[in-house]
């Protein structure tokens, strides 16, 4: 059988555990690595493949997986579909998920690929549990509880402060959709932590959530990419009060989001031309191999 | 907006939470009830709607919900599909989904219609969860454990045996796919407790299961509807072990598997023809409305 060619686009934390997922998986060929330093100083385990600064250097690439910072994605995915080639991301801002659809749904129409965007795990798998949920009580609350984990925006944000040398914003669940966030910093010589820490405290981020602050001889020491989250919905089945459902992980973070980035990269073969969120997909295009197979083995 | 018009097939426990869902839903019409006994002795609840004998007499129905009998599907399905009328039904005998979707792809292709099937909570909403946790961690081990909940084939074969007046299986979940049978019968007069246990305990139903088997006065005070599932995997995202997922319901059983043959017929409405279980259905096609407001929303 023929196998997927994909491109890893960026390799930082998530395009390192996309090449591993790839090669865990039966039905993939790497077709190479795309990074800002070319093959200068190819770290070891992308000895076998090629490594280019452009994705047009590279050969038969059926998907490009954009492992990129959420904001260049649009850019990255608009010139790479203008090639016909498929492109997958996990682009996380909520709230310009729509606009980034319709604007990738064009390009991608135009040169008759697929898009996949968001799809990672919220937004991504999680997606698809509030949508099932969602059907399954059409009345009802549904709470999206995260952590405890990292957060990358608030810890970007808080090293961004004057004086802070380094930080960490954990995100802990408190329920029904509320956070407490613990905030580990380190302080630079000569700046007062009180200081820094009313500023964290007052910050945008931060303002609205129960927020502490704590300053730490080394932030490296406390990381840990562990992440996790608790959704739940209680609503109404027809006319039936009281239905519960609940959905729980804990889970490397970057190790799911780069496995459910390989997922929709196979997945996207399977499309229509045009750009998809992940509850558009049925989840056992996810799958490799057999439909028939899966059919028997998990319905 | 035009409404989908939907035809109840069957009216039993499913068909009438069936009825319920259709009325709760802001997208459908009830075109009618189909039932042995026609319009004769309606009940209070159907006063408004025609109730017939056979489908072919209600007017523009676009899907049926076929509330029927497991085994009696398939020549339903096929019956009405041929008359270009989707079909949707929870058929739960796992080992036989294959088929049956094999059979009426045939016919759903032939007439241009769309048939959904195995759509209930298992098979059914728990596939898309499993197919998805399969997704998130391709390498480890599902559990489903079920319950506690009354097993209907379980109950059914128990007052098959001579001497009981009624009985009660109820599922009761230890871990790791395994269950435990808590049977509570009513013995006819004149038969021995012990031997109706021990044929209990021997019949293939419950023999590889630890059963305790419980005499009672009366069945009937202690049923409920109340069901549940607890299902986890544990499993390797990439080449990264240990990822933990879990997904949990506490449910009324029949408002839920009513709730989702309402949320497939109206997927149905969307789909090519064919034959498909709940895997191979984007989940935003089991919610009425706009697709781009439920993705600014849920995803």
């Amino acid at each position: 059988m023929k196998k997927i060619r994909a491109a890893v686009v960026g390799y930082g934390n998530i395009g390192k555990f996309a090449l591993e997922a790839l090669e865990a998986a039966p039905d993939f060929e790497v077709a190479g690595v795309v990074r800002r330093s070319g093959a200068e100083n190819k770290p070891a385990e992308l000895v076998n493949y090629p490594v280019v600064k452009h994705i047009s250097e590279l050969k038969d690439v059926d998907v490009a997986i954009l492992a990129a910072p959420t904001r260049s994605i649009e850019v990255y995915a608009k010139e790479i579909l203008a090639m016909g080639i498929n492109t997958v991301d996990s682009y996380d801002i909520h709230s310009g998920i729509v606009d980034l659809r319709r604007s990738l749904d064009k390009v991608a129409k135009e040169h008759g690929a697929v898009s996949i965007i968001s799809a990672g795990w919220d937004p991504g798998s999680d997606s698809v549990v509030r949508t099932l949920m969602q059907s399954l009580a059409p009345k009802g609350i549904t709470y999206t509880n995260f952590g405890p984990g990292m957060s990358m925006g608030h810890s970007v944000c808080c090293k961004a402060i004057e004086g802070v040398k380094d930080a960490l914003s954990m995100t802990i669940p408190v329920g029904t959709g509320i956070h407490r966030r613990m905030v580990y910093i380190e302080v630079e010589e000569g700046y007062d932590f009180e200081k820094i820490a009313a500023a964290i405290k007052a910050d945008p981020y931060f303002v609205n959530d129960e927020t502490h602050v704590k300053q730490v001889e080394s932030v490296d020491e406390l990381k840990d990419m562990g992440h996790g989250v608790n959704l739940v919905r209680k609503g109404v089945s027809g006319k039936t009060q009281n239905q519960l459902f609940e959905f729980n992980m804990k889970i490397n973070n970057p190790a799911l989001t780069s496995q459910v980035l390989v997922n929709v990269a196979r997945a996207s073969m399977k499309q229509q031309p045009g750009c998809y969120t992940m509850v558009e997909i049925p989840v056992i295009d996810l799958l490799p191999g057999d439909r028939e197979e899966w059919i028997a083995h998990l319905v």
